[in-house]
């Protein structure tokens, strides 16, 4: 059976997460549904991040095994037809080694999240930005987000939900920056690590904005990693803002083409 | 009564457009239902742009007159509040003088057009862009629409239902560059005049995609200008990469602040 990676991208507003519940809208079900009108049977896929209900995903990596030996394109084609109306597109198919694995090969996850800071209510980016309708900080932010980026035991910053068998992580990058938009001042945070766990990036983003609001310092931040209690968390943020905006493998699987 | 200007924001899809219609969605009937929440009344709203069905705004410029003095920061959040949940948002508003008009008084209006060049079918950005499956050449469309720059008589370019007096109009600009984005190669058309004619935007853009295509020219572009005759025009385009994106008045009546 020839194993197919998908780069896939989606508007995580009408499902509950990535991964496949009984009577409940997923994209991996989406998928599996589209990949069963083109060889009828039970399939089961497998993705770089499980992305949770309303995170949204630029470059989500999936693989699918199939009997046919299929023309990527084609099979991207195929399946981009039968995902409508759903809000899920395969930007990418290439054929990949028997053994090469969507999730256990990924060597790094990226994830966007975005603030936009405005009093208005949200219009046309509603349901894609976590909007704060005071002024933030973004210096500070990005300044006691440094304190985060390393090797950490993150048992603050995971939900209580989270099923890693260990809470030690090495963030690579948690960068912040301020871009003017049309809708007003966009906060971009720019996270990347080999894995996070569950809740991570929106525990991460939720403290930080109380760093940016003034109530809290950098000093707060690092007392809360090092409390390593889900209880010294801030806020956890909405998770409208969340992109999983791409995965690295040793060999990126879609470099022959699109 | 004292007028406040009302810098508005939206998104065109669920609406008929801007202008009020009986029976119909309109942003104009969102607006004037919300005034009528805080002073009990018909009210009649003008606008710099009457947008139609699907086109947004970023920067609609409305005007109202009011019965009470409203501090302006009081209205737009007393009208953002009644707006809800219409995907429309006051951005600012301030006092004019009694004979300032939103649409009279307006000296330049300022269009984005967007469109998103990629072969998947659109996830995030569906509603918001013109999805053209196609490669497209920038640099000969952008060459091409110089050719539309000046004051001509745009008959070719208006719809055979415009009601402006004469088809003569003095376009201010016509850019179009190509940008990389996460979701794919966006084609921007930044396109200014004092005023415009009815779908005038769209059906520049509707015929220098044809040049991006390669199936029209730039000459075939001046011959379709030159002949005066709706005919001549390419095909219009879509409403949804269409924004408003703002006004120009003799004074900004925003400047003073938010």
């Amino acid at each position: 059976m020839p194993r197919y990676a998908l780069l896939v991208e989606y508007d995580g507003g009408p499902f509950s997460g990535w991964q496949r519940q009984a009577g409940l809208p997923s994209v991996q079900g989406a998928i599996e549904a589209a990949l069963a009108k083109l060889e009828p049977r039970a399939h089961t896929i497998a993705a770089a991040g499980r992305t949770d209900a309303g995170v949204h995903a630029r470059g989500q990596v999936a693989h699918c095994d199939m009997e046919k030996d299929w023309d990527p394109f084609r099979l991207s084609e195929a399946l981009n037809y039968h995902l409508k109306p759903a809000p899920v597109a395969i930007r990418a198919c290439a054929v990949t080694a028997q053994d090469w694995h969507a999730r256990f090969s990924a060597m790094e996850r990226r994830y966007l999240f975005r603030i936009l800071s405005r009093r208005a209510p949200l219009t046309l980016e509603a349901g894609q930005v976590w909007r704060v309708s005071h002024d933030l900080d973004v210096e500070a932010m990005h300044e006691a987000a440094q304190r985060l980026v390393g090797q950490h035991d993150f048992t603050t910053f995971r939900s209580t939900m989270c099923q890693a068998k260990s809470p030690i992580k090495t963030l690579d990058r948690l960068d912040i920056r301020a871009i003017s938009t049309p809708a007003g001042t966009e906060i971009q945070f720019d996270v990347r690590a080999r894995s996070f766990l569950h809740n991570q990036v929106r525990s991460f983003v939720g403290t930080l904005e109380r760093v940016g609001a003034g109530a809290w310092t950098a000093d707060d931040v690092s007392a809360a990693l090092e409390a390593r209690q889900r209880a010294a968390c801030g806020p956890v943020c909405p998770p409208e803002g969340l992109y999983l905006m791409g995965v690295g493998y040793p060999d990126n699987p879609f470099a022959a083409g699109q």
